[in-house]
């Protein structure tokens, strides 16, 4: 285990979109607020709309820290000047040359990678960590809030592929599900960051 | 559209493991009977486990081409040498320097993506290729074999992503699953191959 030498800092992967229900944006505020209260860096890729948006928006508004890292070619490209604004003021920014070095990068800073709700990119990059952590080439949690059930059939699809004989039962625990409250009335108020933050 | 210049081979992500059910090995074994009357290549990740070792393997057997894309590492490892030692004899393999290169060289080189089921490798695999549907990097389908229902979950991921605004509706279209008859007693003796072919 290397887990006391795991930096503090988290990951967070979500969607670039604000999402239909205000429970969504409220959980990445709730989010925001557990790792400046934490004092947990935020890492993550950079861009300022949707969830991506309220997460880091949030933590600079806390005076917390965020790094956002930006491929090279979203910053050279005008019309995604807009993406890297916000978040980067307090914070720092880091270039790098592809969308896969940012991954690599944002990985190696973090001692755990969060998912909120998002949409292909989100999904790819959680299956991917989770993927690091199936080959060894890291031990960090991988934990997904589930608000209104959203990651339900991410869950449905792991547990086929055990049922099924294509993962192992073990590795089940690599993507920890923090389901909140059994009343879904209550998801949009529930303090989705201090229960991610617990299992850190 | 680029559909024309689109290369014949097709790239197959599966498990390294064989599954529970003869069905999912019956449609590994279609796929590459469909692969070879259609004289389509087959690349794929270059190992000789599981799914992966049948598509491969009864690819070799038929007579068709076959490229594993293979990190160096999975090489030079004594104990990953099994995993290239299958449907290389009548094909190529491409030793690429990394994981992530493996993927950049199995996308440039087919027309396009084929899922059977798999782990969490298979489904990062599939979800990035779509991704990268999304942002422009490329034109080709991905296409699920929906074997016993395996992948459900994955369309209900996709469609919770639309439900929820974080997917645009028109790019539910990205992944084009094939169910295969209603009856799901069927699924052992179906032709998946052909199913999927028809559609490349
Ligand atoms: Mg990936």
């Amino acid at each position: 285990m290397t887990s006391e030498a795991r930096p503090s800092a988290v990951a967070v992967y979500c969607g670039s979109s604000p999402g239909k229900q205000p429970a969504y944006q409220n959980a990445a505020k709730s989010l925001a607020h557990a790792l400046v209260r934490s004092q947990r860096p935020l890492v993550y890729g950079g861009g300022s709309k949707g969830i991506m948006g309220v997460v880091s928006g949030e933590v600079v508004r806390l005076g917390g820290k965020v790094t956002g890292v930006i491929p090279y070619a979203m910053v050279a490209a005008g019309g995604e000047n807009e993406k890297t604004a916000n978040g980067l003021a307090n914070g720092s920014h880091i270039i790098v040359d592809s969308m896969h070095l940012r991954k690599v990068e944002m990985a190696k800073r973090v001692g755990g990678f969060v998912g909120l709700p998002g949409g292909f990119g989100t999904f790819e990059e959680l299956f991917e960590v989770t993927t690091w952590t199936q080959l060894g080439i890291h031990n960090k949690p991988v934990i997904l809030t589930n608000v209104l059930g959203f990651f339900n059939p991410f869950r449905e699809l792991i547990r086929n592929g055990i049922r099924e004989g294509f993962i192992l039962p073990k590795n089940e625990q690599f993507v920890i599900f923090v389901d909140g409250p059994q009343d879904i009335s209550e998801h949009e108020s529930f303090d989705w960051g201090s229960a991610v933050v617990s299992i850190l």
